[in-house]
């Protein structure tokens, strides 16, 4: 079966949606967001492929996600280093941040030297409200990714790509092809250029919701807060 | 090893202190000791031996920990029904419970018909801060847990147990014996006297904070959010 996408204005009125009728908080939606990403990690780098994750975390909530998969990824026993340079002011993200502190993650400012001596990169720096270019510092960081060996997770969305139409043409990430990608709630278009392995997590969307908004709850399967999906069912 | 306790005012500052110098909202920790509650139900009774759950919900944050379960047991393929008499005016509990009735969770002011129809049932009706008296409408439910056949696990304490000394003496509970107890963060002292299976959920406290209330952070599996422990071995 095909999976229906979301575009990023239903994905925008989805999360409006949840944390109005839905009555979630966006503290709840990012824990178990985050907790997704981090169960996609555990799945594709289990901890003895490397335990040094780095997480790269962009000014909104996607960076807000990978700070709570870097705060379960650490208790599953890795050793994450979160690289977060647009720090937002808001309370939940200082509180997110916090909460790494307390368990020792540390925070790095040299994106370079920490993909260097990592096993596993998130990129959690921008998702679905992404649109036009790549502020700074961010085009560096993108530029490291195209270029790097390591294996990239991105987390809802390939940074730099548009939601709607997939990798830049030509310019910063046009060569960015990460290995894995977790859609949260729902895949948006993008995913018909994307070629690694996909999961979709963000167990939380009740049926009657993602019948108004036109796509599918996948088969999760036993507790797992993540599905992998076949790619290639999507460009069907 | 055997597992050290916390005692009930130990609890109540322990979770002030993860709400305040911990940096985690009520939101992000019930939903993970509601999401570990939830593992544990479908570690003990998986969905093949029976869907219909009740769960037992009491006033304060056992019964949102109970909520947050019965949601996470609607997403794995179980019919839970929840039992919730003394509704919170606290907007969260609101929240909480509208998520439920947007999964079609029935919630039934019956109970014992609830529990004659139930295949296990969640009871989440008093935490680590209760102390005294049962109150309404409450005697005539443990009285019911007490005499029912059906597999009951507790959220944190078996209700109407003292923290400390364990099941009243006599009267309403002194016969109630879970077959199944979830600690959350840490067991209370009242593990002593409990002969069920046991697990301990909550994988979010650091270390750090663990060491300052001396006790040790349970060594989890995978992505694991509980960790059965052998009863046995806490009586040495």
């Amino acid at each position: 079966m095909a999976f229906k996408t979301i575009s990023a204005k239903a994905a925008a009125a989805l999360d409006k949606e949840l944390m109005s009728s839905g009555a979630f908080s966006i503290d709840q939606l990012m824990e178990l967001a985050g907790l997704s990403v981090s169960q996609a990690i555990y799945r594709v780098h289990p901890p003895n492929n490397g335990r040094r994750i780095l997480v790269a975390c962009g000014p909104g909530n996607n960076g807000g996600d990978g700070l709570v998969a870097a705060r379960h990824l650490s208790h599953y026993g890795y050793q994450p280093t979160v690289y977060y340079p647009k720090r937002s002011k808001n309370e939940l993200y200082q509180r997110l941040s916090k909460q790494l502190e307390d368990l020792n993650i540390p925070f790095t400012e040299d994106f370079p030297a920490a993909l260097g001596s990592a096993d596993h990169v998130v990129d959690a720096i921008f998702g679905f409200s992404f649109s036009g270019e790549v502020r700074e510092p961010f085009p560096a960081v993108i530029k490291a990714l195209e270029e790097t060996k390591v294996p990239v997770t991105s987390v809802d969305a390939p940074s730099s790509w548009s939601i709607e139409d997939g990798p830049p043409e030509f310019g910063v990430g046009c060569n960015f092809h990460p290995a894995v990608l977790v859609s949260l709630t729902a895949p948006k278009p993008l995913v018909r250029h994307f070629k690694g392995r996909h999961f979709i997590g963000g167990r939380f969307v009740a049926p009657s919701i993602a019948a108004k908004y036109n796509f599918d709850v996948p088969r999760y399967e036993g507790i797992d807060q993540v599905v992998e999906v076949d790619t290639s069912e999507e460009k069907l």
